[in-house]
């Protein structure tokens, strides 16, 4: 394969994650169509599994970004909040997640939704990025339980971090308990300012 | 209309209702099909139509079930505590709503999964029916706080009501965080034992 080929071929699966992103962003990962997405990359439908296995996994591709992204900014949290106590530190990050949520539902969403389980293991890149997000909430934890065992410890961060997706995701959902982001703020603290 | 004719259609209601559970059991909310519905029940797709706007009231009828079924689990597990302290009543509820969704997992995700806000306001017996679950929530939460004003109580049980939501919902999927069902009743525990 020529160097040209080779750029333009990377050109466009760049493209194509762009795309996907952007349809994604707008109106959720439902709405992602191999069709569509050949036409405005300007590409025929085939050329789109040249790059990717199937959409799941160009899904997985935009979900890597969004992750980072989403990474970014609970670590911009968590340096902000670095000299309080361990409480305030959990739950700046657990805002800092809310936040990202908030502005970008459908790419948010696009991380829980897309379907690993028929594929096999879940990529070790995206257990990586879980587990980063883990670590921030397990340290300040750490620091409240100094007698914690490790197993606990790792239980708990884990149910701290479901706790407080769940609260996210059925706030923001205003059909089911839809609940104004001061009052999704304030959920999350009781929570996590009560732990003990 | 003559009564043998009204009969009969109220047959075919139930009958398109119990199939769509059905599906909804085996496949998911997403496999939901008129065509299949009505090949099933042995009518035409447009009679379909004629008993439900569109398939998503229909699923809102199976979701009604759900709730029923789920609300008399929970009810079970409040009686059943009664005489235990409220933490520990929190606890035995979170377990009864944890095991209906382990056993029944693709209905219980289409209690959530619905499109409502697409149809205007949320049917009052959906309210009423999660309204129930918050009650069973505020009863314990108020002898634990009784010091606590109503709108926060309020507040607090949503809260509570999201966090146990989030650990089964992301315990349950394997993909991302699967944990056992042993670990995941002990991480529902973790977190109400400690709420003070």
């Amino acid at each position: 394969m020529s160097e040209k080929t080779k750029a333009r071929k990377a050109a466009l699966r760049e493209k194509l994650i762009e795309l996907a992103e952007a349809q994604i962003a707008a109106e959720g990962l439902s709405s992602l169509r191999a069709r569509s997405l050949a036409k405005e990359a300007g590409c025929a439908v085939g050329a789109i599994y040249t790059h990717f296995d199937d959409l799941n996994a160009l899904t997985l591709e935009v979900n890597g970004r969004t992750f980072r992204r989403l990474g970014a900014k609970v670590a911009e949290a968590v340096a902000e909040s670095a000299s309080q106590p361990p409480r305030d530190r959990l739950i700046a990050m657990s805002h800092a997640y809310l936040y990202f949520a908030a502005e970008q539902p459908s790419l948010w969403r696009a991380l829980f939704d897309v379907e690993m389980s028929t594929e096999g293991p879940v990529p070790q890149w995206y257990m990586d990025a879980l587990g980063g997000l883990f670590s921030y909430i397990s340290e300040p934890l750490a620091e409240i339980f100094p007698d914690m065992h490790e197993q606990d410890l790792d239980l708990m961060t884990r149910a701290l971090f479901s706790s407080v997706h769940g609260i996210v995701l059925l706030g923001l959902e205003q059909r089911i308990s839809g609940v104004p982001l001061p009052l999704l703020k304030k959920m999350i603290a009781q929570i996590l300012s009560r732990i003990s």
